[in-house]
């Protein structure tokens, strides 16, 4: 069986959401069944790009994790692109017989049954700039599919006021589900500098527009590594 | 019994370690049995601010934290200052029975019962460069006093090379405790802007110690507070 592999790069931090700080191996698939208008990994989504994808074996994805963390057991980010396209259950298998730990992002449109060795499933809903429409029994689905000790996390990435009050409803759909919230990045262009000042700026107006409406549930948190590495890639 | 109390505040965000990112109101007690040469808080430390902290009953507390939430229950961190100089039994009790949730930060160099009642316990020991020492017993008298419910967590603040082996050391300790690490700030006069580039670059340098290293237990953060609003107090 053979993965689409956009890049596998690490040991650096997860830089959003619910393992934000973690040192963490990053395999990036290639591939996805969405096109979000601000998507910020077009190079593992749009199909233009899939000549630069490697078709990897799960031992040749497994070997390459193992040598960038020296061997050392960390957590194993499996995100894209949408991972759940493509089958991880061969190279979870073998890294966890390692004691090593995998987390995968996704949007929620499609369950595998491999979510159910996951340690951490991030589904992330994609809010109405994304030009997308999410298809909640396909969400449930995603749940539905992870394991007795698969943390289930929800994250969304707020653009606009518009997003916002969709991100109360969704949680309004799932209180069970610990909620993240995280401000959009509109500068998604690898070759241009980020704008520091404007993305601290679009988190101040998230962190304000949540304490003044006294909604306290959802962690607010930004992209981490864009304001240490801009959008460089492999970090 | 009155407390001391150098400022209420919130709600905003957790700007550091485990709860980062999470709505909170900050209790900030007033007076501290250490004197960390690189401080942040030194108007709730040192006596010569005494003056401005306000004596309150625990009940005036409590009214202040339910008026800055609204009534809807959020976590309450209680800093400082050493807030285990004094006793929050009481303050806990009237926010607990409304379902608030209790965080405490403190250094671990006094045990309190009410740590019993606690959520979170963050305790942060503190490295060479303070100029303090920490004392194991105590700290571990801290540990000893949580509840079954609580949460303890150990973040430590790393200012140079010297930090860096100390928290490795200190990590050995207590492999059992999640670790969260993060740079120092030696910029902590509030008349004057911080240097965004300056405290990013502290957190790369950390990054890349902690990842080149294969150290990949604790989770590593920044003092997002200080990014988004740099030393201005009562955010």
């Amino acid at each position: 069986m053979t993965l689409r592999i956009a890049e596998i790069f690490g040991p650096t931090i997860q830089g959003e959401g619910a393992l934000i700080g973690e040192p963490t191996v990053f395999v990036r698939t290639g591939g996805c069944d969405y096109r979000c208008s601000w998507c910020d990994s077009l190079h593992a989504v749009d199909s233009a790009h899939r000549h630069d994808w490697h078709p990897m074996s799960a031992e040749a994805v497994w070997d390459e994790v193992e040598r960038l963390s020296g061997g050392t057991p960390l957590t194993v980010s499996l995100s894209g692109g949408n991972p759940a396209i493509q089958d991880f259950t061969q190279v979870m298998a073998l890294g966890q017989s390692k004691g090593y730990r995998f987390a995968c992002e996704t949007q929620g449109s499609i369950a595998k049954p491999w979510f159910g060795a996951l340690e951490t499933l991030v589904l992330s809903p994609k809010p109405p700039s994304s030009g997308e429409t999410v298809d909640w029994a396909d969400f449930e689905d995603c749940i539905a599919a992870t394991g007795a000790k698969t943390q289930v996390v929800m994250k969304i990435v707020i653009f606009d006021a518009n997003d916002y009050d969709w991100a109360r409803a969704a949680a309004g759909r799932y209180p069970d589900l610990p909620l993240y919230l995280q401000p959009g990045n509109p500068d998604v262009d690898p070759d241009l500098p980020i704008k520091t000042q404007d993305s601290l700026d679009r988190m101040l107006w998230l962190v304000e527009k949540v304490t003044s409406d006294g909604w306290f549930t959802p962690r607010i948190l930004p992209q981490l590594h864009v304001l240490l590495w801009g959008n460089k890639r492999g970090v």
